[in-house]
């Protein structure tokens, strides 16, 4: 492969993005703005990343639209930004050259759902959970779950997960086919509909985790699943993470077809108990679900159970009313913001790992460790059953010191990850934060490989400029 | 994207394979072949495709020595045609440009199982047998299983599937990482352990299913499963293939999480029974494995019962003992040889596609009609669950009229099976026979788009040129 490459961009002149602004404006009318709260509400905004705005934002209907922008900006050389809720974590979003930020929400057209074949087409602005509002009449669901209702195009971006990939898989698994608008304006379908297919190289997942730089995903055809007939959910404390994480090995390994296996360390159940006005035991705790035929959801709980008392003596609470299990999760899925009410004021810096399984109660102890050591206030949450967690540190983004003790923190914690054969994001993504840790994971040539791909897309390096391998 | 690109590779002169033997042998004894018999039986020898056999066979024995000839090929610009055990079925492993056969089957080495993970290491040249073999005692294996005991690099390279896919996924969905010798020779590591990331392109996944074309795989990073605790399997005749196929669909959609759900048509019952001296009855067929717990399998077993009965009126048998089970699915397995027993003599064509499994029926129902008037021996098998089925032309490969009819017959498949949003192959991969189908399949820009890609990781063409995008 050549040497890393240069850019081949210069940064648009106030002269080009002004004259765009003009023709944008003539053409969609009050679609395109450049008022300065939109702007910055189309930059990052959720974390410690620093906001950059672009400098204009287009709202698009249709597929043809955002190709008709692509070329636009082809043709004058103008970085875009596709966006989606804007809940992605590590600067996804950021504009640090300016340009066109492509906001895809308005394209919530739900295509087509083949009830038969168990998939569906949609637009990319729709939202997970407006998706699962369209399905649940017809007794299917759609299983990714990252906690934010993100939009399924932004989750397709980021190859996200969540709480229900130990069973359902990642945002890999689970598409079927996507359209997308290239660097050039050009609209390719990736794959058919089939289940599965050799028919060439696999175009979904290379743009799948692209993060916007490759292409702008338009409509996405997804795997679907039959809601199960019994879902039963609970809760376990334990003296420690490590005997925690011990109980979840343990169960992976003896085939438990686990539908979610959630770590709570004390501190986020201390925070969840206070956001959420809960009594969940202040220890660390595993929160489970389980899937399947009235009799397999028993028999699954049974053996957890049998699992889980070889690592703790404290009671094991099951939920299996509806809104007893729904209270639970959306306790897990506000241990966001509920992290964030530990400390009122500070900022929240949100990032994860991923390690191989039998290493995650020594990666989990040691970071543990570390945070005592730092003296940070950084609650733990993770999906455990696929070995990945996330630590969320608190920071008073003011005062310097503070800032490059957390910088710190996340470096260590990084690379005693990947120390573990593990990775710097199991699915927060690169965006701009972890952008410095692809080569301590993948190793300069690998690295260089998708420079080279996103060179030969991308030559003019429009899309999504300075995320994943900044040209 | 640029217009479709022109070869930048003649093809090496006699002079040039002349000195880069006298180099090789110099360097690895007999470890190079240039005999005529190691050539042929290093080009394709399966089925009707023409044999078209390398220069050189090397056989090599670590990726560091793929890596070597690999740059020494790159810098006289020679192809490489990467070659495990033989079995694939579209012409992959022919050298229409000569060069040098990189044989793995020295590369034998299970490097690594981490029962704790659930994963293991495994050099390119282990086949799924030897692998399967190793891992009994450890009560772990690897699901994947296309009939043929190919190697575990072949499967990667042809993104293979196979009878558990339905349950288990393809190669797509097991691997975890690469390690690849790109076509500069450079060695790179597609990935890490753990079990998902969101940390930059999917390099892992643009290998699997690239025949070669892009480099060689040398060492897999495989998921595993424990053994299920209990396993049955059964046979349920159907009256015809549609009822067979209606059967399925309802079983999929119900979502009783099959491992195996293969249909056999009369025509490869009637070759199954002469060749493995069974008597099973002779219509269409179901074959169906279940795994789980003792109640699980039970109740999986009973739930399709009830289906099976809307759809047919035959008996449902059931073979739990191993040795049963066993020999049911070495039947199936010999569905390949057993279909060249119907006509002694005469070459076989093997060709797959796949639907989404709402169009099967009527996909292989129209297929059915289509071989009666074309007056054919063609038996069919399928991996129903994925949509996915295969016809097996045999054809007397000297009648040139006969052979027209069958490329004639296998163009109205692809054709009828992409009309119903389905691929010109589930499984067996591009190779040479199904290259003119990906335009029809994928559309111009797609497959454009996967020539971008080839030619910016193989500028030279040297990397099994003349399979999938021949630039």
């Amino acid at each position: 492969m050549n040497a890393i490459l240069s850019p081949s961009r210069p940064k648009p002149s106030e002269a080009t993005i002004s004259d765009l602004t003009t023709e944008l404006s003539r053409r969609f009318g009050d679609r395109v703005s450049t008022s300065a709260a939109i702007r910055e509400q189309h930059g990052h905004t959720l974390t410690w990343v620093k906001n950059q705005p672009p400098d204009i934002v287009f709202y698009a209907r249709t597929t043809e639209e955002v190709s008709e922008i692509v070329k636009l900006c082809a043709e004058k050389r103008v970085p875009i930004v596709p966006f989606g809720t804007g809940t992605s974590l590590e600067g996804h979003i950021n504009a640090p050259d300016g340009g066109v930020c492509i906001d895809l929400s308005l394209m919530k057209r739900i295509i087509a759902v083949h009830e038969e074949d168990l998939d569906c087409v949609v637009e990319a602005g729709v939202t997970r959970k407006e998706l699962n509002e369209h399905l649940r009449d017809k007794g299917l669901f759609f299983p990714i779950d990252p906690g934010a209702d993100a939009s399924i195009g932004g989750m397709v971006a980021t190859r996200a997960s969540g709480t229900n990939a130990v069973r359902y898989g990642t945002m890999k698994d689970v598409v079927l086919s996507l359209t997308v608008v290239l660097p050039t304006g050009e609209i390719v379908k990736t794959s058919s509909r089939a289940r599965k297919s050799s028919a060439g190289y696999d175009l979904t997942r290379l743009m799948i985790g692209s993060e916007g730089t490759l292409g702008i995903v338009t409509e996405i055809t997804l795997k679907l699943n039959g809601i199960p007939e019994a879902i039963s959910a609970g809760i376990c404390p334990f003296p420690t993470v490590k005997a925690a994480c011990d109980a979840v090995i343990l169960t992976i390994q003896s085939g438990i077809p686990m539908a979610r296996i959630e770590l709570l360390d004390e501190v986020q159940v201390k925070a969840v108990n206070l956001h959420s006005k809960l009594d969940l035991p202040e220890s660390p705790l595993l929160l489970l679900e389980f899937h399947g035929s009235e009799a397999g959801v028993q028999e699954q709980a049974e053996r957890f159970g049998e699992i889980a008392a070889e690592f703790t003596d404290k009671p094991f609470v099951w939920a299996t009313k509806p809104e007893e299990r729904s209270r639970l999760w959306q306790a897990r899925h506000d241990a966001y913001w509920a992290a964030r009410g530990l400390r009122p004021g500070a900022q929240s810096v949100a990032t994860d790992v991923c390690v191989p399984i039998s290493r995650l109660a020594e990666c989990v102890a040691e970071t543990k460790r570390d945070i005592l050591e730092s003296g940070m206030i950084a609650p733990i949450v993770g999906h455990v059953g696929d070995g990945n967690f996330h630590v969320q540190p608190l920071v008073n983004a003011d005062d310097p010191a503070e800032v490059a003790a957390c910088e710190a923190f996340v470096d260590r914690l990084v690379k005693r990850a990947v120390a573990m054969e593990g990775t710097c994001t199991g699915e927060h993504g690169v965006g701009q934060k972890k952008m410095k840790y692809l080569e301590i994971e993948h190793g300069a040539d690998a690295l260089n490989l998708m420079r080279v791909l996103k060179r030969a897309m991308d030559p003019h390096n429009i899309m999504n400029p300075g995320k994943i391998v900044a040209l």
